[in-house]
């Protein structure tokens, strides 16, 4: 398959670029009988919505989900669900300065030399833009997850250098300040450290942390199709992300077996973790504990302030990018790592029905 | 797909169980006329093979590899390479301790979760000897790297706390210790460092890195199957590894963007990167860098002390695993993350060959 | 993947219902540099037009493609191409007749068996209308095709009983006459055949012929993706097919392997064959004589006589379906036969191109 | 995916020249929990032995099959299983006259178009024990489909011009005689025909027939991988087919309407059909009624007669190929059809548990 199409059975292909006329995502193998409205996929499209503050670039995109099919009376049928969301900035703009140079830390050169050209026009297919196909199937599988009982908490970790530590974690918070952080206390120290980056003309990271309760145990497929290789390859396929981590992540790689090891035992007639460093998940496959996933995100590459770079034709030059940019796009970037965990784990748990000959008796008694 | 098989264009698929009667790993799509011996798999299955020193298994693996289809007169036709290596040491064992309990850290628990009962001999199907086809379809796809110019070194970076400093790389050192580290002073550290382990009847876990030179720019598919994601899905299925980096990876997250960016410059009339803070991938397409990659890998979880579990009954127990076990399985593991790396980038070039009409039109004039 | 993606390496995926607000495809793995404009499309789109005799429906659909993305100052980029065509009749209409029992001969049934329930507006997805993403995107792979020297040319063999016989073949009739007969005496033939069937309020099938000339050898995968699997399951996936034929297709099975070889000779220092009744496959690989592939369509199944049949409630009752329907599909059949045999090629060329080492080096020299 | 794997559920991937050491198949994504030994697969190998009379050929094929991994205790685990074959009879023989040029009618040319040259010992990966893979997983798949109720039946309806017609069919014959036919008295006939075959050095071809009850509604994937599209792609993948019919298959488009529409009707309180045109399949999709298939085979390309050809160095020559060759294939391509049409069938059933949401929720409740 191409690279637009992620999925196996809850398949979703992606289309659209930054400033063409629409962008848009087709979800395949969605089950019947879910009730869906347009207002679902727009509560996941606000969430990524810029424009909320000061540390999110102003312009105005207000995107608006039209889902033109695969619906009927409102619920799914079976059929593939098309879903669109207009471009509505795609005004004439100057794009000579990025028309004829590379951007660094963006994919301008690459896919030059991939395609042999580029649509130069705001990162094209490269653009942050592309993720509203994601996160508008996001929250179909959101849907679906929530009538099974699957819940996933999504927040911004760590923004630069401030790290809200796990002690302080205060998940009724994460939607009280526009970071999405768990904590407001550090919610504002990251305010003042994004203030300071911006008087540098400079930009930020972060980190985004993923929990997901409610998950069944015996989910994913050895060997190659692990929960945890699906999820990392889900996650590490959005923009900017360079590093994907399963539970204590490379902090297990410095402890000790004895340590990390998480212990079972019995608690309400049920075999349970005593600790659950393994992420919840163990072989690849899920063993009923939260899952928890990270993700670092780079810092934003388009930064106001002059940068060496070289033209298309191969002559040095400098680049100063201008227009409003996100000093860290981090806190956008939250539900599209939650929309693509919900796209994974909803995959998974199809793939899964057919694991034992029991089922497949019960199924087709 | 099930969870067997691998790649797009040049897919494997292995099987097999650790106390089964062999291992083996189908290789399709392997382009016809390379010339390829047993012995080219064998020298990669060698670097995988434990009682090589105190601190791997004294279990004797000689393992052999056989060719049974897919060459014709020392070169590969193009048909599916079928490989397989006998297993030696299935021995009837008492397998009576983890047979009826859930051992920490390990699948047992999972596989029942998932199919309702386990190959409980030595881990079954989620035992690390699964990797051996990995390997053996490794060197196959290094193999053709090679002819293209393409290069892979992969050496362990850190066990436990001692971790080798990039400024001290000797990548000339890596063969000369029984740790594959890039440093032989730092081997003799982890060597202590594991003596202490072993002492305290513990294990442990580490880094490993991986750089791809001789990397063509601009292969990997936007926007799911980028070649980031792809390799993050191939490393993060190696059992025990729990996280991934590509390039300055988590450390990124805290940086700026203006430290971030690698600045584009001319040298020798190329387009060149000044740093390489991106490990080689920009919007998931390489950038003709060098690719950089790091895999974490848990301590190994069968440690000789007592550990509380469960029974499959539901009762809690304590259970103490007999039998010799590797301290520390990174050093094994090494190969197996060059080789995921080397059948995830043959893919992907193979992937991007249709990817401009003009070649097309060249290909088929 | 889920059933509305077609293809490895050019990939399509359609979406739409007959009576939703739209139907369309995304097109992935586009080679990038095609010159593509909305006029391409619509010159396929305008051949399965209805309303263009008292032969077809005089429902005036007059579907127009519109391009969202993928292109760039007209030319394809390499991402994703979304086409989408807006469905202008979709008025309320009287349901009521289909909405609560099964229509003979279509899918109503089988969708309620599936799903739970239908979308029983027109057929919904199971409509003929579905095709319309099929016919935009061979559209697109037939330019390409044309670009490397491959030439498709699609006819009705056969309407009713009145086939036209190959001795009496004049390709250059076949955009002569409404029902895409290469002689356009025998359509003259099926139009009297059809103005009797009309009388007996009845319907007619008949049989479509393809032939691509220009292909080059070699093209196919061994052992399951051979070119005459992927052109059968191509063809058959098509609503209304009953049965698909390579080359001497059925009428070989009756003859002797002495007729039915095709023996090698030389012409103008050429390998080609003496006679085709291979239809240009072998082994599943292309030959480099002209493909010959026939699909059998099945007889409209609307029809404006009483038919028995069974509401959704399980009770017997009986079904007169009112409004126009084509009293033969076709005609109207013949552009998506031909846009599924692109689609096919294309991928199959695309895939072919890894297949020897020698051109791996060749490319990335 | 390269071509040697089939399925996405249920996916099967063979490996294995003729004159190799061994053939096999990896089965991935078998349920676990079915009951198997290595006599169910031989029963299905056995049936496509040689050397069972004077119409097959007279080499010894005593194709023992191993199965080496994904069983435990006697049923499968959901792990992979990988099933082996070894070849008897790789005797280094004298293939000079084929080595040097094209047997007509094989596919020896277009192997040598694709991968530049080929395995000519006895066709290679296109010979008929190819098919050896194929049969050993349809066994199992045979034997799970049987668990839930479904049975294949499949036979030789025609060799040459001697037809069973159906009003003769007497299924508890096809056990009965060497053609594997519904007819003795036909089977008979086919006998005399082959005897003057072979006096003229001549080959015959034939069709076969596949029904298969006890299948539920509900099951094939629109649009593209519906179950007539799937099944057809699984029999045109095998050698020598070059035709699928389903249900009355061409036949249909000679007929009308109202002929051909299957009229629904209460039997027992169920909707069940009239009649079967549709062969069992509407939309798609699974009525219910018996799936009824049919596949046309070529005669056999190998005729001891001289045959013109040319040389790989492009002159003309004369062939004639030595050696035993079955004079008719089809008695041996029964159990090969019928294997391919399981495996199908499964990896549909197995695909189609997810397509209800209330059928996730039970799942998962």
């Amino acid at each position: 398959m191409a690279g637009s199409t992620f999925g196996t059975r809850f398949t979703i292909t992606t289309w659209g670029e930054s400033h063409g006329e629409a962008m848009g995502v087709v979800i395949d193998g969605c089950p019947a009988g879910l009730s869906l409205q347009p207002d679902d996929i727009q509560a996941f499209l606000d969430r990524r919505k810029p424009g909320q503050s000061k540390f999110s670039t102003a312009r105005q995109e207000s995107d608006r989900a039209e889902i033109l099919s695969g619906i009927f009376e409102g619920r799914t049928t079976g059929a593939p669900i098309s879903i669109i969301v207009k471009n509505k900035n795609q005004l004439a703009k100057d794009y000579d300065k990025i028309k004829d140079c590379y951007r660094p830390g963006h994919a301008d050169y690459t896919y030059d030399r991939k395609y042999g050209f580029r649509d130069y026009r705001g990162g094209g297919r490269s653009s942050g833009r592309e993720t509203i196909g994601r996160v508008a199937a996001g929250a179909v599988a959101s849907k679906i997850l929530a009538e099974l009982g699957i819940k996933i908490i999504t927040y911004t970790r760590s923004i630069g250098s401030i790290i809200v530590p796990v002690s302080d974690y205060h998940y009724e918070q994460i939607n009280e300040n526009i970071f999405y952080m768990p904590n407001n206390r550090y919610a504002k120290k990251a305010s003042d450290y994004l203030e300071d980056s911006i008087k540098r003309n400079d930009s930020a990271g972060g980190t985004i942390e993923c929990i997901v309760t409610g998950m069944p145990s015996g989910i994913g497929e050895p060997v190659f199709h692990k929960l945890d290789a699906a999820l990392s390859s889900a996650i590490m396929s959005i923009g900017a992300v360079k590093g994907v981590e399963i539970g204590d992540g490379f902090d297990a790689s410095f402890t000790s077996g004895s340590k990390n090891n998480d212990t079972f035992c019995i608690e309400n007639e049920q075999i349970i973790k005593n600790t659950n460093h393994s992420g919840g998940i163990l072989g690849g496959i899920s063993d009923g504990s939260p899952l928890i996933l990270r993700a670092a995100i780079k810092p934003t590459p388009s930064i106001p302030q002059a940068q060496k770079t070289v033209t298309i034709d191969g002559n040095e030059t400098t680049i100063t990018i201008s227009g409003r940019h996100d000093p860290v796009i981090v806190p956008r970037a939250v539900v599209v790592a939650e929309s693509m965990t919900a796209v994974t784990i909803l995959d998974m748990l199809m793939q899964n029905m057919s694991a034992r000959l029991d089922d497949l008796k019960d199924f087709y008694h």
